[in-house]
């Protein structure tokens, strides 16, 4: 991972692609990477739909090595949403090819002119840049076919027609193993960023780029050897039957190299489909009562298709029903909502906006921000394979931490500082479990590191890491928002109100009445 | 003005109006009125269009008495729009008659269940409130003369669809002697707080209460000839050829009683309609690039009789021009817009919804806040009667300090701040500019107030005023932004990372690198 590839799309006479050195960013990752590049070259104050803003990608620390769990991309940016830096953090094969490939991010930089569309393409042979004209409002499953036919052994980052219309609600789709654009970049509206970079797709091809090799080869087997062992035998990380091909709910993905986190947790449809993922059976059950089986695959696989958010649009869609756009419960209308998303009519914008547009187009209290599993210990409590993981917690401690909201307060900073160091290193979250309770995993997978980098890490290292990147995102989230004003008299008016000259008044410092 | 008027539309068995006395409120009138209760009342956290928040109406110090220029309404909530405190603040009769009939505030509290709609009367009489779904959907003119039918004497404040549909961009009219709904409540959504409110209509009929008599008559009539003389006299206030019935642009309305500061700007329309109102001319040519007369009156019409703020709904046209969903100019496309809106089509609830949601849905980057004329010294100096006045300001001075940003955002402080004071007095803004040129009018003014009340108020006591209201308005709009929070590793998961039981490590100051 020696290069930071820069993709400018405001140059003259069209994209030009540099790779720099990592330079000053040396020695980081993944989320570390993202974080530390749109905090030091992002202005704050910039509009994230404007050529300011920056989407960088990242492979983890260890993306691209044969350690277990470690395909993990980090995809930031100032997100739409919330003007915010953000971060998410999809599965998928770009992060291990991308590491393969020895870069260690992709900045898309600038926005062209005349919302002209490029297909980006990555690979041994080099960086192209090419006109995608002919791709425009391609949604994702063609053109992940449509790449499939030309590079087959490739990864795709993609965004589908709600990227390219910009809309707060737009994924960034990453391919699997059969590049099928089954995982997403969800959160934030990274989507709608990459659309308004004007890329409709970045192709990563490995071609016969092999596994990065290990600083110190024994260490190395030893180490994650180890650390798989205490993956296999961990409830949410391994599988009785296969433990090295794993997975909390055994859809015949291999966790090892594929991170299974979304694809694994999806249950059986009949109509030949992938399944529901994880994240569109609970929120369109929850949110819209739906329970189908096959009504939730079908949904899943047209906001995969589009590239919709499947949390943020289950929640709009709820308030859809809410408003009597759409009945309670209806599968049917919902379908017929997220299509209209894809066709980008009026109620489908509004429906691909997010829930605080579906709320301000009709009038409801807008939804208070809902955080996406397992970004929170309410979230890791209440969802299904969570549930266990919370059980477990609670049986490791005193049984009753999590009671009180303090604690559950303390877990949830822990664990996202845990999860930032662990979005660092290319690990899957669920890897954050298991060391939990089994100290020697943790161990292992701090070994692991340091012999495929010659690194002597300690465990405090990554929570120090973790740390400063949460400092940084909140140090840039703070100079988004705006300074309070001063709201004392002076200057050329003062005197206007008969303020004698120079006597500034004191400030009071009550707040009720005058 | 003796009374609080409350109206509780949660009630059971339906809404339950109660007359308290001013109570800790007692001294307090307009903007200082509105922000005190809400400061003190609304929940910082609470939903703008939950039953929690509620909208306070309040004339000013000296409505409903002889004195000129003092017919200005202030309307506060914790607004849906931003979700902070924000007042605005109206001409038309109902401050005037609000305080013949003593009432000091009028509060709508809670919200009715089911979406019930209610019509509410205040008069000589007492206090009714009706159930009005036979007046859902109806347009503000058709309301309004409906209203003058039944009590021809009233001045009713009232919602259009728009509010009904608790859009953003929803205002509340605010009848004129006539009758007709010309001035509005436009910022920040106050509209669409009414509508979750219930209340469709409030009625004031002064039926025949007086004119409040001051307290020391003798002295009243010399300072309020004294102050008119210097109104009329003054550029933005007086005319040349009637100083006693006045109003920068001459449309025929009395400002001393009538506040002309929103139809008095408008120009002559040849289709026999009330011509454009100031801000509908300038947001809907400065931004739409509409300059017909008869259009813009055509749209102003409209925008009134939906009730939609015409400086948002401007903008938002013009971000629907830039997404190309009309032709920048096409006035007939954007009236057939507004009528969606009107309509509550879903393009009509993304115009109606105000220019943020249009740049969401269309994917476009947000327009930055736009100061509404004259909440600014920028709004002030760009705009066409706001020119002349900046030129005086600037010949009073050295003639340097508005070229330098930091005296520019000393000017809008003050001017903030004077204003503030003012919208207390129920004084119209452009008194501000009158007295700020000429002291013995600032000092007839303060002798106005102290003779109707018998107080002995200095002009320093009104800069303290302007600055307790808007610190008030930050302390409980802080409240409203979350605190920061705190990401040092604690309790249960920091032992995870093996950091020894009690030693806080200590935080880093860096921002960038980990």
């Amino acid at each position: 991972m020696e290069t930071i590839l820069r993709i400018d799309l405001s140059a003259e006479g069209g994209p030009r692609a540099v790779r720099h050195p990592l330079g000053k960013y040396a020695g980081l990752a993944g989320r570390a990477l993202t974080t530390a590049i749109i905090a030091n070259e992002v202005p704050p104050d910039c509009e994230a739909l404007g050529p300011a803003n920056k989407l960088v990608i990242a492979p983890g620390l260890m993306s691209g090595t044969a350690a277990s769990n470690c395909g993990r991309l980090s995809v930031g940016c100032k997100n739409p949403w919330t003007g915010l830096l953000e971060e998410a953090n999809p599965g998928g094969r770009a992060a291990q090819y991308l590491g393969r490939l020895g870069v260690a991010a992709v900045v898309l930089e600038g926005a062209p002119p005349g919302g002209a569309l490029y297909a980006v393409t990555i690979g041994e042979d080099g960086v192209g840049v090419a006109g995608a004209d002919d791709l425009r409002g391609v949604t994702n499953h063609t053109l992940c076919r449509w790449v499939g036919e030309r590079r087959s052994g490739a990864a795709c980052l993609c965004i589908g027609p709600v990227g390219e219309m910009r809309l707060a609600g737009a994924t960034i789709a990453s391919t699997d193993r059969e590049l099928r654009p089954v995982h997403h970049v969800s959160r934030g509206g990274v989507g709608a960023v990459m659309g308004r970079k004007g890329v409709k797709c970045v192709v990563i091809d490995p071609g016969e780029a092999e596994t990065r090799p290990p600083a110190e080869p024994e260490a190395f087997r030893e180490a994650s050897a180890l650390f798989l062992q205490g993956l296999a035998v961990y409830a949410a990380t391994g599988r009785a039957d296969s433990p090295h091909a794993a997975g909390p709910g055994g859809a015949g993905h291999a966790c090892a190299q594929e991170c299974g986190a979304v694809s694994c947790a999806t249950f059986s449809a009949g109509n030949g489909r992938l399944a529901a993922r994880h994240e569109t059976a609970w929120s369109h059950s929850a949110e819209c009562g739906i329970s189908d089986p096959d009504a939730l695959a079908e949904l899943d696989h047209l906001e995969a298709d589009f590239g919709l958010d499947p949390v943020e649009t289950g929640r709009a869609l709820g308030l859809a029903m809410r408003a009597g756009v759409i009945d309670f419960g209806d599968a049917e209308g919902a379908a017929r909502l997220v299509r209209e998303a894809g066709e980008g009519t009026h109620l489908g914008r509004i429906l691909a906006s997010g829930p605080s547009t579906m709320a301000a187009c009709f009038g409801l209290e807008p939804p208070s921000p809902h955080p996406a599993w397992p970004r929170s210990d309410q979230a890791l409590r209440e969802d299904a394979d969570g549930r266990e993981a919370a059980e477990r917690l609670r049986s490791s401690n005193d049984g009753s931490h999590l009671l009180s909201p303090k604690s559950r307060e303390q877990v949830s900073r822990n664990l996202r500082i845990a999860s930032a160091a662990m979005d660092s290193t290319g690990f899957c979250r669920f890897v954050v479990l298991a060391i939990l309770e089994q100290g020697r995993t943790f161990e292992a997978m701090v070994d692991t590191i340091n012999a495929m980098h010659g690194l002597r890490l300690t465990p405090d290292d990554l929570v120090e890491l973790g740390r400063n990147i949460l400092e940084t995102e909140h140090n840039f989230n703070q100079r988004v928002r705006s300074p309070a004003p001063d709201v004392r008299p002076r200057g050329p008016l003062a005197g206007a109100f008969c303020r004698p000259s120079g006597a500034e008044p004191e400030r009071r410092e009550e707040t009720g009445h005058a």
